[in-house]
């Protein structure tokens, strides 16, 4: 019944990554605290480098920075 | 003033059913809490079916499945 | 398998209308959209009327001021 | 280490934009409370506004009616 | 820089398993993404069961149906 | 009619700060987006550190070793 939400940058995140990162967020709650997986979420949301800031700047800008 | 968020998957949500999302969640607000609908806020978030996880596997790989 | 959240202020909500809440969300999502209510989560979250702001002010402000 | 997330409708948000609003919170949030901006994340949503509802409508019909 | 948010019902979550899942979840954007763990967040939402629903009731009925 | 969520640790946070943070996230949205303000709903999340994870630790342990 546990709810799991990822926000992560869109740089390459493949569907085989997507798919591990889902396995890997249900098994945790299973683990940890015995959570039943079949009515666990996980929702994983790609966000563009233009709408994530972190340090008050836009990773876009940190990107082209090399940082 | 409440504020609602609808996640679900990209799968034939048409407009006139997001109409319908909206119109019966502030309904609802009203109806249960008596909550003003001019300053209530939904939000519906679809999700592509690789990044949603029921289960510890994608909705993609559960469809493909005929789950 | 939609996750619904639903955010208000604390005032007089009772524990029969989260039931309400949540009864009626789930429903609404099966008759918009076909869903099936089994895996439908909603959660709930009251927030202090300090930390919910609408104009510029705290909830806790315009309640002393009649809004 | 706060995390701030801004929701707004997709119109004619620019990347400049976008910057001064990752730019603008996370100051609000060393000036107000003092946190270290290294840490502090700032993600835009934008919403079609489709998907988008206040009093019951949709922004899209909205904007149609000149609202 | 991931953001990862766990929502749970609040049912015996130690401040020992809370720290597994802190752990857990910053290991996994680790192993499978490659992110840096410095600046991964996790965040914890402990939800009260009349605030959380499934199938259509809230968890504290289900608890007390032995569901 | 944005919606904002600011999510922090629960230290120290007073109500004025609290309106102080509510005050400055909508004027930044008036600014920069020329939002109205009347529509614009600011949400505050207090997260208790044994719940706010970062770099793989709670920030109960952090603030222990005096990080």
């Amino acid at each position: 019944m546990p709810y799991v939400n990822i926000k992560i940058t869109n740089e390459d995140v493949t569907p085989e990554k997507k798919a591990a990162l889902i396995k890997g967020a249900t098994q945790l709650l299973v683990d940890v605290l015995g959570k039943n997986p079949a009515t666990t979420v996980v929702v994983i949301d790609e966000v563009d480098t233009d709408n994530w800031g972190i340090a008050g700047e836009t990773v876009t800008k940190r990107r082209k920075e090399g940082k």
